[in-house]
């Protein structure tokens, strides 16, 4: 199974992708960030978005995609323009025929670092040593996909765990 | 010269496609909404609505797209979805190499009513009259994208207006 975690935005989108390995262990596949210009006409951005999206759809075959549940407090400038990079991504997902699976910023916390008010260091290091890589993810926007790729993984695999119970 | 005017909505997005006849007067060719229902997934309604407006592209091969920009004050929900459905819009016109155009709702107002502050029963009447229909383009997200259509052809007229003086 490979979770293709995303963090959308229109300067930038971070992506993750994460396999478990045969012990059942979550595994870096691969991760970065997509970014766009802020000179750049918002169509070309979202084209530059989807089309990269499309691409590691299409390259890593991920079996779901994981985006975080958003929250914007008051801002309705960032509501709208995050709104448009996720619509985007939903759009790539859904062609692709991939479940999607949101969730919210303290479920991902709990379920890397066991409580929902980690802060970002905490939860880059979760990242760190439950993939068992050197280094934290960079940038922020990729270890933020992969956390969330993560959390999708121990969420898929409880549910294993549940049914096989039933 | 063919204008497609959209006015996007998960729920109800719609569109106008307008075109001028050889006196320069402005012609509908067709309007209509692509609705999509309440309790299905979000990623199926912005497929829905991409593939419906990339069919609509296709098939008309407008020359540019019109939209009104977007103000909705506090409501932060309503800026994510309808951002969504936005990206959506954006991208497919960017996917077919179309220009994009964005209209405040005061510029429409002006460029069809005279004045800024008209009300919708205005607006909508003025649409029926410019375009010469016995009726008002039903349902109003129709008659919306029908008006941010026509205003794109009054501006593209009043520029071609101006480079033809220069």
């Amino acid at each position: 199974m490979i979770i293709l975690g995303i963090d959308p935005g229109t300067a930038t989108t971070g992506y993750g992708l994460v396999t478990e390995d045969e012990a059942g262990e979550a595994r870096l596949v691969r991760c970065g960030v997509i970014t766009t210009a802020p000179g750049v006409p918002m169509p070309e951005r979202l084209l530059a978005i989807h089309r990269e999206l499309t691409a590691l759809i299409r390259d890593y075959a991920p079996d779901a995609v994981a985006v975080e549940s958003l929250f914007f407090g008051r801002n309705v400038t960032t509501a709208l323009t995050v709104g448009q990079a996720r619509g985007v991504l939903l759009l790539a997902a859904a062609q692709a025929s991939l479940p999607i699976y949101e969730y919210k910023p303290a479920e991902v916390k709990q379920a890397l670092a066991g409580y929902g008010a980690a802060d970002k260091r905490q939860m880059q290091e979760m990242v760190r040593i439950l993939l068992d890589l050197d280094d934290i993810p960079r940038p922020d926007d990729a270890a933020d996909a992969v956390a969330v790729a993560v959390c999708h993984l121990h969420s898929a695999r409880l549910q294993r765990l549940i049914d096989g119970a039933g």
